[in-house]
């Protein structure tokens, strides 16, 4: 079964926004075992429209199209399609209800803009919209379906979870799919490759491999289609298991995992407690896991000491190491994570201080020196790292490394 | 000019990342008057690669694509196209020097796979990588020209700001293009179009009006296409100043403005520093200044306070007001704004608690319940806000409307 994504939006196509909800929308259908075979974007034009539709027609049996539908006039998605259906549309009037009590509890006035809402094709399957007053819409053609969702992703993703994905199961028969995804750490694609090239060779040809790289890790996801669940899931298993052998130390987790959510697991498992104090991370380490729900199991707070007087007065870093050393230094980095910890009471304390750029470097301390610290039960340990000049990476990769840091702590991993 | 971008790979297909430089290109290719008629994502597959090229050349003369170059076997997008333009690879020379220089900086061993890196058709123009080890790739064919470049997203942006965008404008005629954008915060999408619409009907027919809602602001574009831009330009300004009048106090600002810049410029200007007090946002409210450049100007730190106690120790938030109100409350975010003001010495102190989500709500707090606080120099205020029950979006709403009570704040807008 090849499905075929949809968007549509003129903001899209400017780069005013990031299409996450085709991202989200791939993994859905990767999970039932609909293979996406294509993405394609368009602008809020019948004719583009129109024209997209038609080409996947040819590709996929299924088709999602999120996006073009809204209460403002530049969304024409619901006319082009009524076109092409050759229908004209009706209200449908459990929408409309739906709608007045949506906007009523928000205190926005209903006026004729959210009316033309709850109006749909007559010979489309109307998909409720309770979060929103774009109502989703399914059509069956010969061989296949065509499925028009709102393009706000909390509505969207309501309306592929209660609808779109219940009735793709019910309508097709859909091949099992099974995939398994090592997440690696502190090692290149290019070493990796080299590294594993005899257990990747060595792999039966039903499962497929494939490199998913990105700037601080590496994932290595195993895929098998219409094959016995169960074994080839236990067979990933056991293949990722010899791997862990020929990398030590770079499997840091599997599938959903990401660091920060194994060192979460990790301290939760052990009754541990952590505080961050940050000064290039700027709050974004802490962010990090605070956006993980259950944060409050183990996370106890953090300090932003951007300042030098925030150092001083809350985490009580040293004057005198600030004037001896500055601010990105081996000693006010320790000192941040000792401050830190003491002052929440924590077992574990990460501490960041850098340039994180694009200004403020020196030829001796150039954009991109991040010191990093650790404070355990044991005593306190740190490590400086150099980046390059862009701020947001900077930031990112301190933060990477900072828990990668805690991480081999935690797993009893020393250099 | 019309152009369209092609990106490559399976990871985007089964969505496990986020395809951030389509939206980037387009941006940049929108800036300099080549519209994007259509955006596509194919996977590591030479035949779709092949159809989605034939396809696009039907409809664009600029063809942009990313992804499919890198060191590991996954990778077969240089053999497709040397195929497509009928030519063998061949070394080059310069590419392989840099590739050698650029991993022996950085400790990784050089090998087969990193030396495969810098072949290329024999017929393309080569973009030099100097950020990584796959070069760019210039076609030119009959009224056109397709572009290959890697998929890591900064040796990309550099391949495209140093060799493709000035490429295409020494080779093609492009046509100008004026954009200016507002940014509104605080009225609904429905409620906008109904209040501009006057406003709206009376624009002349050359400037093109598009909403591009959000769930938290709303952007108004005007564009217009093949104009003299300093004429146009003023006229964009004086509709906007107009609108202003419209909707007071709503449009908080300008093109790439976002409302924590405009917070951050406000603050500058008038010489004023700003602490952050953060519970439930967990330092998602600091990342968001702090990840601007020059945030040390004026943010000074904050204090995330996850548990109570470190409410209590750090901020000195009274235990009476815990144990009566409740940590989601009005009298402890108010306390914890005065706490991080007087600690961090600044003018203003933003606060957030609340109830996240997706867990730990109440009959009386359900999920989303959250009180903001201000300190200022003139005292201190709050808001309640309520959310649904999504962690992120409860912890990006409140992160809006704090930053959103400050602005109110600084431009002396009072409810």
């Amino acid at each position: 079964m090849i499905a075929e994504i949809i968007t549509i939006g003129d903001e899209i196509l400017i780069g005013q926004i990031v299409d996450t909800n085709a991202v989200w929308i791939s993994s859905q259908l990767n999970g039932i075992g609909v293979t996406v075979g294509r993405r394609v974007t368009v602008g809020d034009n019948g004719e583009e429209i129109m024209a997209a539709l038609r080409d996947a027609q040819g590709r996929a049996q299924v088709i999602i199209v999120t996006g073009g539908l809204g209460p403002t006039k530049d969304d024409i998605t619901k006319l082009t399609v009524a076109r092409m259906f050759s229908c004209g549309l009706v209200r449908d009037e459990r929408q409309h209800e739906l709608n007045k009590g949506h906007l009523a509890r928000r205190g926005i006035e209903f006026n004729e803009l959210n009316a033309h809402q709850s109006d749909v094709p007559e010979c489309c399957r109307v998909l409720h919209n309770h979060w929103g007053t774009a109502p989703g819409m399914w059509f069956d053609y010969d061989g296949g379906a065509m499925v028009f969702l709102p393009g706000v992703p909390y509505e969207m993703k309501n309306l592929m979870t209660n609808g779109v994905l219940p009735l793709l199961r019910e309508r097709f028969t859909l091949r099992s799919v099974v995939h398994r995804t090592a997440l690696t750490y502190g090692i290149a694609e290019s070493v990796l490759a080299e590294r594993i090239a005899e257990w990747e060779d060595a792999l039966p040809s039903y499962l497929h491999l494939a490199y998913l790289p990105n700037p601080f890790h590496m994932k290595l996801r195993l895929s098998a289609y219409d094959v016995d669940a169960a074994e080839v899931r236990a067979e990933m298993e056991a293949r990722f298991a010899e791997l862990e052998k020929i990398i030590p130390g770079h499997i840091v987790g599997y599938d959903d995992d990401t660091l920060a959510s194994v060192v979460a697991r990790l301290l939760v498992e052990r009754g541990c407690t952590l505080s961050v104090a940050e000064s290039c991370t700027g709050g974004a380490l802490s962010a990090g896991f605070t956006s993980m729900s259950g944060a409050s199991d183990y996370f106890m707070g953090s300090v932003v000491s951007y300042s030098n007087d925030v150092k001083q007065r809350v985490l009580h870093v040293r004057e005198e190491s600030l004037m001896q050393y500055g601010a990105v230094s081996r000693e006010v980095a320790e000192q941040m994570a000792e401050g830190v910890r003491a002052l929440c009471g924590t077992d574990y304390a990460l501490a960041t201080t850098g340039i994180a750029g694009p200004t403020g470097g020196t030829a001796e301390k150039p954009v991109g020196t991040v010191w990093l610290a650790m404070a355990t039960p044991h005593g306190v340990v740190s490590r400086k790292m150099s980046g390059g000049t862009l701020r947001t990476q900077n930031i990112e990769r301190a933060c990477a490394n900072a828990i990668f840091m805690l991480y081999r702590e935690l797993k009893g991993l020393h250099d």
